[in-house]
Parts: C-alpha cells; structure tokens; sequence
C-alpha cells in the first residue's frame, strides 16, 4: 500500500521541515505547503528552509512545494499537518476540498483553542474524515536532532494498523526508528499534556527549584497524565512508553524548548504577554493549559490535576507564581 | 517515639553530610562516624567537612564524632549507614557489637559487592536486625541541593510504618518533604538501579547519542526496572513514584553524575580502568551492574533486561561499547 501513497506536509516549522526530511530519506516526491511565499520562494533558490533547520539541504526535485493549501491537498493521499494549534482553523478556512478520502495525520502538538478540539477530533467532525482515517505522530523527538540525524524514535497512531504500518515506514530510515498503536486520542493527548508539564518545568526553574524538585515534578507529571487521558479514553495504554514518558522528558527536560523557556520566563516575573511579546511567538503549552483545565472542568467527577491547575491559576487566574507553587509543592510526592 | 531515638550516621561523603544537616534541623544531638582522623579533626576546628559539601556550618554542640564505629553504635538507636557499598563489608569488620536493638537504615546506593545482597538483607542475614527494624532512605536527592536547602523530597521505607514516620520525622524540615513506604526491598533495588541506568545514559552520551535517544533509554529503563524489581519483590508499587522514576531521573539526567561521568568517559573510549583513575573514585553504578546482572542469572526465566546487559557487555566482557549500544537500539522502543 505505502508505495503508491502521496505524502504531504503542511507548514514550515522546524517540526515541519524534520518530518519533510524524513519522508525524502523513502520517497521519491513529497508535498510541502507553506504559507509564506517568501519560505517558498528561498527553498526553490537556496535549497533550505531560510527560518527553520537551515542546516538541512533539500534536493528539489523531491519537494513539490505550494502556497496553495487546495493545490496540495488534491495532490497528497495522506496529508501530515504541523501547523501551530492557534493557527490551524484560520489555515482551514481556505480549505473547499473533501477529505473523506484522505488520510489525515496530526503532527500538531496541541489543541485547537477555538473549539478545545484534538486535531483528530476537528477533522472528523468538521470535515467527515473516518476515524480509521486518522493518525498521530509522537516522538520523543527534536526536531533539531533529526536535521543532526541524531537516533531517534516515533510511535505513529492510527485505529487502522495497516495505515499506520504505512506511514511509519515512510518516516523510518538509519536515524528514524518508529512503532506503530492504535492510542490515537491518547498519544494526542499525552503530546498536548507535555507542553503543559513543560511550562511547569520552566515556571519552577524561573522560581529557583532545582533538579531534585524537578524529577518530582516530572515524576507526578507523568501519573497526572496518567490520571488524565485515562480519563478521556479509557484503554490500556503504559504510560511509560515512549510516546507518553519519553515525549514528556524529552520536551520536560529540554532546555531549548519554548513551552520551558516561556514558563521560565513567568517564574521569573515576567507577565504572559511580556514572556509572549519577549519570545515573539506563542508556546503551544498557554493554550494546552487552558484547554486541559477547561475539559477536566466539564467532568462530572473531576481529575486531580495539581499540576495542571497550578499552571492555569498563573497564566489565566492572575496568581502570584510563587505562592501557586509554594502551595503546589505540598500536594506532590 | 521519635523524641528519642539517638540518630547516627556513618560515613562522611557528600549524601552523609547531606543527611547530618537533614537531622541537625531537628535533633539536639547527632552522632557522625567517619573513618578519616583528619576530617573529624578538620570538622572540630573549622565547622564544615574539609572535602565534601564544604558549604554546610555545623554547629559543634550538635555533633557528637567520632572515628570509633563501636563508640558510634553504642551511642545511637538510629543508626544510618552511607558507606559506598565497595567499602561497607570491610568498615563493619570492626563491629562487635549486637545490633538486634538498633533500627539500622540504609542510605548506601547500592549492593554489597562480595556477598550480592542489599544492606538490609546483609544486616539481617549477618548481624541479626529483625526486617522490621530495617530502613531505607530513597530520593531523588542530590547532596549538593540539600547543602543550598533547595526543596527536596525524599522516601523512608520501613516494614514497620510507625518507624518509617519517625525517621521521616527526624528528616523532614522546611526544605525537606518526606513520605513513607513499606517497600523495603524495592526501593533498595531501584537506588541501585538507577545508577546502572546512569551509566548507561552516560556511554549513550559518549557515543554521540542526543536527547531524544536519552528519554527512550530512561523511558525503557523505568519498565526495565519494573520488571526486575517485580520479580525480586512481587508487591502492589507505583513505579512512577518519586523514589522510583524520579530518583532514575535526577540521577539519569544530571550531568554531575558520577555514573553518568563514568559512562560517559566509557562511551568516549576510556577503558574502565582509565576511566576509575582518571575520576580517582569508582562508580556505584559499576558494581550494580554487575551486581543486577548476576542477580538475573540466577533466576530460572530471567527477566529481559537489555539496559542492564548492555552495560554489563561493556565493562565486564570487554565488548566494543559502540557496537553493544548499536544492537541495543533495536532493542528499545
């Protein structure tokens, strides 16, 4: 099957422009829509993404690029979206094409803030794509370390195991090791919890915890995921594979992520729009705050999610950081 | 109870000092053995241990030293041993004392090398001490965060509970939070453990391998270590407690580490005889991995430990270490 299917990527992040790589390392052609005519425009002239892994050159006549979000989609049978969460259902709207025939891959790490929507769930709902149709791409991964080509494992998820079978060869190579699950929702989930958990990192470290707060924190991170999507999708899952604790760490743990650097920047007394407005972007894990808290909210019998209420008091209530996690540090173990 | 119980400590490395200072928040007295002359010596006259956690002032009045280890245990009811485990059978040949009165706890972080056994069980099994009297302090807890009072929590483990929460007690302060366990024996294994895993990141290091491999090997040695520990002591635990995956992870992922330094100097080539010259100390983590490897040889269905064999192919087999690492990559997931 994986042989005759058309990939396309759509958006040019770093995260975007590592997946692209991956698929030239196994296909003969792949689909790449940016926005930016200007991204577009230097690709063709210089070979490589002006703004994002400059260091990885493309070979052109393996890239079909195209500012036109139908154009690309009519090309591709499985279309991989990484486009920023905040951004994508404005990106939509440009989109008049079915795609119930479409294989749709979610490489967002976040959730759609307009709807609190998983990336899956918007494209199911709103444009009838079958659930067997959806996927997910998890890491644990840089994208830094792919242009490095630097080891490093995928799990791709889908309810159709031949369909992620397929997609999983197509992003594998020496430096690309990748499993197959049918946890859509939860590895979904478990992308967007990290980021939450990482601001969590960044607003402790900001406040002056060390390491051994941190590996507490990361340590009751994990079993409030746990706790969390387990709530959402009640399957059987170890939370302890990769996708979940390996995605967690990794990000939890990385000193040049944006969700890190942005809670960092709040525990250090930064307000949200100055850290946002310093940062001249947004991190996926303010919106992802906002997004766990409101879904926990509409449970009957909430979750307990110390962790994630505590980041949501600091970024939407208004609370003073250091008392929210002077208190927080009595409810973990 | 806990009023008292004369707590001492023996051994003057850094987590020993750490824990003196733990106890100095709360006790009037505190005994500390050490084997140095020099150093009670330099302790008397200048407040402060002359070579580890050199920061931390004692007050003198609160310490009683000494360099006599029957003196020692004549003294307290408590008695905490953080010894490395490469030393403690030899320091104990001095003993001639009964302890089948004494609560002996163990802070050492690992397994007697002669015998195989833990120090709970060489406690019981050589010197009497009922299995309720036995104790464990677990972190995640670097010494050097306890010296800046950077917030800390640690694990007591205790078959008796009313004991565990009276050395908890004696531990606990403003930057010290504990909790109590009854997992003896499982926490014994997982601070051993840790420092293979840590070890283990550090060759990884050596090697050239980024983050995103080390959050798939820490997120494969936290199942790893699951399955070791649960086919030594079947009992309901939460392997994602802090005394579990977040001593892994404060050990796995500090570059202060001297297992992961041990490793890493591993991964870049040295022999492990250079290596243990050059940091003129050997790593705990050396000794476990020999240690958890035999263990598993002695079971009749041995438990699948890649990690642990990896590491043990490396510095006991003379294997090429970047080729034991490259097989083990396929391994993981």
């Amino acid at each position: 099957m994986s042989k005759e299917l058309k990939y396309a990527v759509f958006g040019s992040g770093s995260w975007a422009t590592a997946i692209v790589k991956m698929l030239c390392e196994n296909k003969q052609e792949i689909g790449w829509y940016m926005r930016s005519v200007y991204t577009k425009e230097h690709l063709l002239k210089e070979q490589h993404n002006p703004t994002y892994l400059s260091s990885v050159e493309f070979h052109l006549e393996q890239l079909k690029l195209s500012n036109d979000i139908n154009e690309m989609v009519a090309y591709a049978d499985v279309l991989i979206f990484v486009i920023p969460s905040a951004f994508i259902a404005d990106e939509l709207k440009k989109l008049h094409l079915e795609l119930t025939n479409k294989i749709v891959v979610s490489a967002v790490k976040g959730i759609i803030p307009e709807t609190g929507l998983l990336l899956g769930e918007h494209f199911h709902k709103n444009y009838n794509v079958p659930f067997e149709n959806i996927g997910v791409i998890a890491g644990p991964c840089h994208a830094e370390e792919v242009a490095l080509e630097r080891l490093s494992y995928l799990t791709i998820s889908c309810a159709d195991a031949e369909k992620a079978q397929s997609i999983a060869e197509a992003l594998s190579s020496d430096y690309i090791k990748t499993k197959t699950s049918d946890d859509v929702i939860g590895t979904e989930y478990a992308v967007m919890l990290k980021n939450v958990y990482a601001v969590a990192a960044g607003i402790a470290h900001g406040l002056g915890y060390g390491d051994n707060f941190q590996s507490v924190l990361m340590s009751n991170a994990i079993r409030e995921m746990k706790r969390f999507i387990k709530k959402m999708h009640k399957m059987k899952r170890n939370i302890n594979n990769s996708a979940y604790l390996g995605d967690l760490l990794v990000t939890g743990y990385s000193v040049f992520s944006r969700n890190r650097m942005f809670g960092n920047m709040i525990g250090k007394g930064y307000t949200v729009k100055s850290a946002q407005m310093e940062m001249n972007m947004v991190a996926e894990g303010y919106y992802a705050t906002k997004s766990a808290y409101l879904l926990n909210e509409k449970n009957k019998k909430k979750t307990r999610l110390p962790i994630i209420n505590a980041v949501h008091a600091v970024l939407y209530e208004g609370k003073d950081a250091k008392k929210v996690f002077k208190k927080l540090t009595d409810k973990l173990d």
